[in-house]
Formats: structure tokens, C-alpha cells, sequence
């Protein structure tokens, strides 16, 4: 795509996708971010720019937490961006972000399974991410469930453990 | 996307995404497809259909399997299109298949590890395919080592192991 | 060995080593036992009888749980016996256990990954701990972090994540 | 067991265990050993030395490689000995070092699958060689398909793709 070599800025802020096991406690933590193992896996080329912003479940971010995601996507105007986030208030985020995003695609992305996993939909929702950063028009995305949705107009259903477009 | 709910056509071709090892033979062979089980994991829920076409290395593709596969995109007229294909003549094959992008996207898409090992680019390669099926604008794709290049402008660098802008 | 072709008695209780995660609840579960995957995965055609028995954190096992491990073991006399275990309270079954193990090797084993994460010792364990059930002398035996220790002789050290050999 | 903490001494041979595949010549070669990365997947604390000795398929490993292995497990008299291998000729190997295993097990083991693979048998093989170096009657050994073997009595059935006791 014409924009295709800008480079993406990436932050991570937690989420199921980078949860640990720790078995001495027997449950689960945030870790150190996978992503960088994840794009080294996929043998990804395109220049990217990663941070590793927060370490949190998306039900713990709190107003401060929000500003600083603001923030640093202010910080880098008209590049585009992916945020690994969790998914229960992923559309809360988005919601706080559309503002930034008249000029670029700012894409939400996160996991239904760690990323630890033999199986998880970490790498193929990532996927989806760099291309929608990539070549979609202006707004916010959330890529999950294989679909490219726009943020504003997809839900998170529990029960389903998916997302799928509002009615 | 506007156009996020129509389903894909995904077509599968062979290449080094779908090899299986036979020690027995102390070899490599294409397996059936594992798209399914990669689809699967990522937990797609977006509609698709899977057709198994092909199980061939991309250098033992003649003139009739190209054919095959042009005649089974033309047969889904205006829908988008991901075809899973082995690297080395994937730019052949889009070239033939330009003239049925005038209305979609129709996306190459392959591996440079197959799927069937702990760390390939699989994945994270079918993610960034079907986020391009779905938001690109017309024309023919190739979604590898994390960049979404339209298939006219790129090659690949057999020393680099990589697909790169055409200088 | 002399013995190996006789049909190993395999009971799952639960522990680590089977446990799921579900995003809907941000939680661990312990979930069907991913025992005969992993046989598989190993290519292993020696003779196995598998027994679910029950799906329980170690920590949650009372008095009626280990009756009905001892019942079970107790019901196939002289069979090499392996149990998937947590690994809170191992040794406290492996004790219960020592009276029927005069005349073969029982061999408790369990993970401190799950083993649906792409890095988990799971595997490993359970080879050690099929090697151990066919060759060890009689005794009640735990396999884990690389050793075969006999279970009287071992404890968790949690801080360590680590089972250590007795001072 | 009483010798359960002698390092265990690790000779890397090659084999299909070690496969890596190179897309760029869409074929297999033997890499660096991932036997490290499985022990630490496995969290093994037993003390061992690794020793990578050859990395060569076991149709091309010639008398001087043999004798290699044979002089580097005599300079290490009583130490309990794992040999990774391929699978061919493995029972040659194991023959020339039978007069070396008066007093301790020498065990061979390698993959069906390589250890790269997301399912591999490598990881449970390993595991039951650590086990029989440790617990086994002095001797040679083959560890595969989740049977322990004594070397003399096994041939790998190439049709099957499985080691089998002799008839």
C-alpha cells in the first residue's frame, strides 16, 4: 500500500494475551510482553516501534491508565497504531481514541487465550492488526474473531466469548 | 467494515504452509491443508468458505493448475479472496488473477515455515490476509513478513528469505 | 525390559497439567484431560489403560478422593501404575499409596505449566514417568524437574517452583 | 534413586530430532541442537553436561563418527550416558557401545517428528531417557515410542514409523 513502510507504532498494555501461569501461586499474571517474540515468530520485517506501556487486566485500567494511552498515540501523530489490550473495556479505550484517529488507523487488539498457549488467537488477531494499521482508512478497529471491526460499532459478548458486531 | 460480513473464499494451493515431515522417508511432503485447524484457534467466527484445491510446491504449479485457480475465483464474482500458496511463484499466480480484482481484493498468502511447526509465520501471515480481504481496495495482495504489499510491487528475496518492495 | 510390554494402568486426577483458561472469567479450570493428546503428539503404541478419575486442584482432594485413587490402584494388582497428579499434595497421596506398591512401580507426575502451553514440562514428565512405571523397582516414585525420585524422599519447594530432594 | 543426582552426561548426534527446514532451499537440515531449549521447557534442575558432538543424519554417520561417540562416552567411565540420534541406525550405535555399559545406562532416543514441531514426540522421548539413565540396570537402551527397550531387542519398523520389540 502507499503507506505501507510507515512504521507502526505498537504498545502493549496487558491483557489476557500476555498472562503468565504461575503455578507456586496457581493463577495467572501479566508478563513481560510476548509481542516482540510473536513478530519474531512471524518473521515480520516492517519497521515497527514497540512500548511497553502497562502490565494490566483491561477491568483494572483507570482513568489515569487512559490518558497515558492518549497520550502517547498524541505523541505520534498520523502514524499508525496497534495497542495490545485487554479485551473486557477494549472498546472503552477505543471510544477514548477516536479523536486521534482523523488522520490514521488506530487498531485495538488483545487475545481470548494467552499467547503461552500451543493455541491461541494471539498471532492471527496480530496479523490482522498490522494489515488493518496498515491499509484500512481513518478511524479506530478492533481486530478479533477474524473480522476487521470499526470500534464503535462492536461489542465484546461474554457468554459467546467473542466479539460480534452490534445489532 | 462496510464490507466485513461478506464471507471469504479461501482456497488452498500447497506450498511449504501445508508440509508435514515423513521420517520415513526422511522427507517433506505437502499434508492436507491445516488452515482449518490455524482458522480454529484463532477462534473465526467471520464466514468462510474453505476450498481445498491444490497440494503442490509453488515451483510444480503448470499452466493448467493456474488455470484451475483463476476459474474458481472467477466463479465467485465480487467476493473477496484469500489463497494460501507456496512463495516461490506466488507473484505469478496474482499476475494471472488481476483481472478478477477489479471489484475486491483477492490476497496470496503463504509461509516461510510451515504451520505445522511451534514457531511459523502462518498465523500471523492468515491474519494479515483476511484483514485485507476484508478493507482493501480493489486489487491483488501478497500478506508476508508483516507487510501488506499489492503483489505487482513486491518480490521475494530467496537469500533474505523475504518479501521486499521492488526497488 | 523385561516387563515393558505390560499394559500401563494411567489415572488422571487433575492438577496443573490439565488446566484451561477461560477468558470469560479471566480464570484457570481444570478441564478433559489432555493425557491422550499428548500419548499421541509421542507416537506411543506401548499398551495403555486410561482412566479419568477426577478433575481436582491437589489442594482440593480430601480423605473419599484418595480412597478412590487407592481403590482404583488397588483394583489392577502388580500393574505399573501413572498418576496425573497437582503438585501441592503429591507426596500425601504418593504415602497413601506406598502399601501397593510391593511389587510395582506407581509413578505420580503433574506439571508446573499447563501442558496446553507451547512451553510446558508436561511431556517431558509423563516420559519420564512412562520410563519409570516400566523399569523402576517396586516403589511409589514422583518424576519431576528431570529427576526420578522416590516419593518418600521428595518435597515442593514452592518458592523454588521446584521439587528437591529431602535434607 | 541412589544415583539420581549423577550429572547425566548428553551427547547430540543429529537426526531428525534436530530438523530444521530452510525455505529458501524447501528442505531440511539439521540445526543446532534444541535439546537446551527442551530441558528448559521442562524445568529440569538434574545436573547434566550437553556435549554437541555431531549433527548429521544417522544414514551418514560413518565408522569415525561412531568411534567418536564410543571415545567420548569411555572417557566418562560410570556416568550415565543420553545419546541423541537419528533413528536408523540408531541400533548400530547402540551396538558399539555395549562394552561400555557394564556399569551404568547408556540410553540412545530421537524423534519421529522434530523437536521444532508444535507436536513432536521429542519432549516425552527425552523425558524417558532421563529416566532410564537414571533408574535403568546397567546397559543399552532405546527410548522411543514410550516403550524403554533394551538396544539389542528393538528394530525400528520404517513402514510402521514406530519401534518395535524383535520378534
Amino acid at each position: 500500500m502507499i503507506k505501507s513502510r510507515d512504521p507502526i507504532l505498537v504498545l502493549t498494555t496487558g491483557g489476557t494475551i500476555d498472562k503468565l501461569y504461575f503455578d507456586a501461586l496457581s493463577e495467572y499474571r501479566i508478563g513481560e510482553s510476548i509481542l516482540a517474540r510473536v513478530l519474531d515468530a512471524a518473521r515480520v520485517t516492517h519497521p515497527v516501534e514497540i512500548v511497553e506501556l502497562l502490565r494490566k487486566d483491561s477491568l483494572d485500567l483507570d482513568d489515569a491508565d487512559r490518558a497515558l494511552i492518549v497520550e502517547r498515540v498524541a505523541a505520534a501523530p498520523g502514524r499508525p497504531v496497534v495497542i495490545t489490550h485487554g479485551t473486557d473495556t477494549m472498546t472503552q479505550t477505543a471510544a477514548a481514541l477516536a479523536p486521534l484517529a482523523q488522520d490514521r488507523a488506530v487498531v485495538l487488539v488483545g487475545a481470548l487465550a494467552p499467547a503461552r498457549f500451543a493455541e491461541s488467537d494471539a498471532p492471527f488477531n496480530l496479523g490482522m492488526a498490522f494489515a488493518t494499521a496498515q491499509i484500512a482508512p481513518p478511524g479506530v478497529y478492533i481486530t478479533m474473531n477474524g473480522t476487521v471491526f470499526r470500534a464503535a460499532e462492536v461489542v465484546k459478548d461474554r457468554a459467546q466469548g467473542a466479539f460480534v458486531a452490534m445489532p
